[in-house]
């Protein structure tokens, strides 16, 4: 894997998560990078969330690492603030660089203390295990949930962009997303990299959906350290976005192909709206639906519920002209069944990739949405998430 | 069970369901009755509620009897409309009604074409079969992937209402609900009728999600014969309305407590909001959250995530007024985990019935809504639904 000039990794066991599994990460930039974020647009915000948009607005958008723990969000405790500013402070100071330059996250249990001095105290053998290629250790580090490890890197012209994220519930569209942090060498000003970052989120993480719910952590960070000496100027500034763009789909569609439980990815493509955002509606209503999710995980042929919940999505459109495809089978022609082979679908649907097309006749809007079927899994691992 | 005056009903297997059990009912009543009826918002609609809608048109809101079968949606069909029309045409035939007295109503798979003659030729049986007490079996017969019938019943003064639902999946607030049929010998003009059932619905159907889907058939009607010769004024409109509301909230309460795979029924309670809808928008997102519903399925007491559902309502309120009670037990104060015994909490998790209570601190706006948990069941039942 190709990574970006300029940045070290660490992983460590801090003592956070019950289990002896490495919890708490390090990625640092060798000089100061430029940085940008987007977050959960949820009411209640982590600690940590609001930490880091206020280091970001001291720094005018600049940082030089990110601290993140998993096994504890440090959300709805009563020194959670205390805990994210003392533990940034703890990292600055080891890193020789402003708290303010710090970036911390958080992610697992709500509303449990997370007791700082067990940061405090793995962060000098943290500081120590920092390498240039420790990117897969940081990576599994932030996971919880997760099956498998989910990172992705690209190279443009001169630059190399790479990121890692975590899943797997509690994603929904309409916000930032879970934690995911994204490290390129390019060099970019703040204000152009906040630019950048929201073209890619939009067209990503965004387009995600497991299970509907929003997480009070969600954080999409980038650093960009120009270490490698290209400048991103009006020249070159579609490559970079083509190259985040790249990283960002690839981390979304791997958290949906890791989806809690999920034993079916689905990619969801409704053209035919009347603009991109109807499209991108009926999408996301076919992406959130529980009886779409079950009849995947069952290898169920059942366009009925597809079209249904096309059908409450608030998108005016007309059934009449709504055809609907089940891995490239025409299942549904102008809102009526289609002439398919069933048996010969079913074994299709079985297939580890679900690809569902809606066209809806009444335009050129156009979206694509990714998701997981909905499986016993699911219920195992979130009936005793905390247990 | 109290019935009310001048109905009768009737159930017969007619061939729709692919297992022998009853799937058409009649409920006749034996003079003209005032009409009102709530229907599905779904973008997508089912012949019989187009057909319905029209009947009730024409009519200005009175009818002599609903024709309900089971296993057909009648929805996205070639031949649905000719299907609603002609059955409800041989059951008004029978009944020596006009077509337009007749409300069709239908549920179960969509997408495959329902043969009318099935029913047809079911009806001289059905009809023959007509009586005052087979209130039950006609219950029995609506039913899908319900576990239990669901009947209410009340008596007001000089009156009695009596209803008739079935859940079980695909039911979410902000529309109808599934199929509902509420009869009363009250005498009141169908526009008094539609104005009680907006405010009966707001309070009960509207409260009420399983999954967050919405079907294409949903459909609340109500029927008044007057049979009691008791006039509704505005003497005792609000006993009328009293009695309504009393039905409506125990049917909700049974598609809840009996949603599909559900082993918890789930009460809601949002107090404190600036308003009631602030409320109602507050306690729907913590219904609908898969998160919420798969830890009441694991008795786990983990009030993080109904904070974080809240936080994602769209409501602005302050978490650091907000508390949360499960089972009457204060969790969650001031935002923070509040102490409490969590071994004692978790034994009254695994009751049958759940109680949420969430208390906003920034007015008096409340709203309470009712669901259930999410457990291998729902996938067990949706994930092979049509095969």
């Amino acid at each position: 894997m190709n990574l970006p000039s300029g940045f070290r990794y660490g992983a460590v066991y801090a003592g956070i998560r019950k289990v002896e599994r490495n919890d708490l990460a390090l990625i640092v930039s060798d000089a100061a990078a430029s940085a940008a974020a987007v977050f959960t647009t949820n009411r209640v915000q982590a600690a940590p969330v609001l930490v880091g948009k206020a280091h970001l607005e001291a720094t005018g958008g600049r940082a030089r690492a990110v601290l993140v723990n998993a096994g504890n969000a440090n959300c709805a405790t009563r020194t959670g603030m205390k805990v994210a500013e003392a533990t940034s402070r703890a990292a600055a100071r080891i890193l020789k660089v402003r708290p303010e330059e710090i970036l911390p996250s958080s992610t697992g249990v709500i509303g449990v203390e997370l007791d700082r001095t067990l940061i405090e105290k793995a962060l000098p053998k943290l500081a120590a295990r920092l390498s240039t290629d420790a990117f897969d250790e940081a990576a599994d580090a932030i996971l919880t949930t997760d099956t498998v490890r989910k990172t992705a890197s690209t190279c443009g012209p001169g630059f190399v962009v790479a990121g890692m994220t975590k899943g797997s519930g509690m994603i929904h569209p309409g916000m930032a997303t879970t934690l995911a942090f994204v490290m390129t060498d390019a060099a970019i000003a703040p204000g152009a990299l906040r630019k950048h970052l929201r073209v890619a989120v939009e067209g990503s993480y965004n387009r995600l959906s497991v299970d509907g719910d929003m997480s009070t952590n969600d954080t999409l960070a980038v650093l960009a350290n120009g270490a490698s000496g290209t400048d991103i100027t009006s020249r070159n500034a579609a490559a970079f976005q083509a190259a985040l763009d790249e990283v960002c789909q690839s981390l979304a569609r791997q958290i949906a192909r890791d989806g809690e439980g999920a034993s079916h990815f689905v990619e969801i493509e409704v053209s035919g709206g009347k603009n991109d955002g109807e499209a991108a509606r009926v999408a996301r209503a076919i992406a959130n639906s529980p009886l779409v999710k079950t009849a995947i995980a069952g290898a169920d042929a059942n366009w009925g519920r597809i079209l249904c919940a096309a059908g409450y999505s608030g998108v005016n459109f007309d059934p009449g002209k709504t055809s609907i495809r089940l891995q490239k089978t025409l299942v549904c022609r102008n809102g009526l069944a289609a002439r398919y082979d069933e048996p010969a679908l079913i074994e299709k649907l079985k297939s580890r990739d679900v690809s569902i097309q809606v066209s809806l006749g009444s335009g050129n809007g156009k979206a694509t949405f990714w998701t997981c079927d909905l499986t016993h899994g699911y219920i195992d691992i979130n009936g005793s998430y905390r247990t």
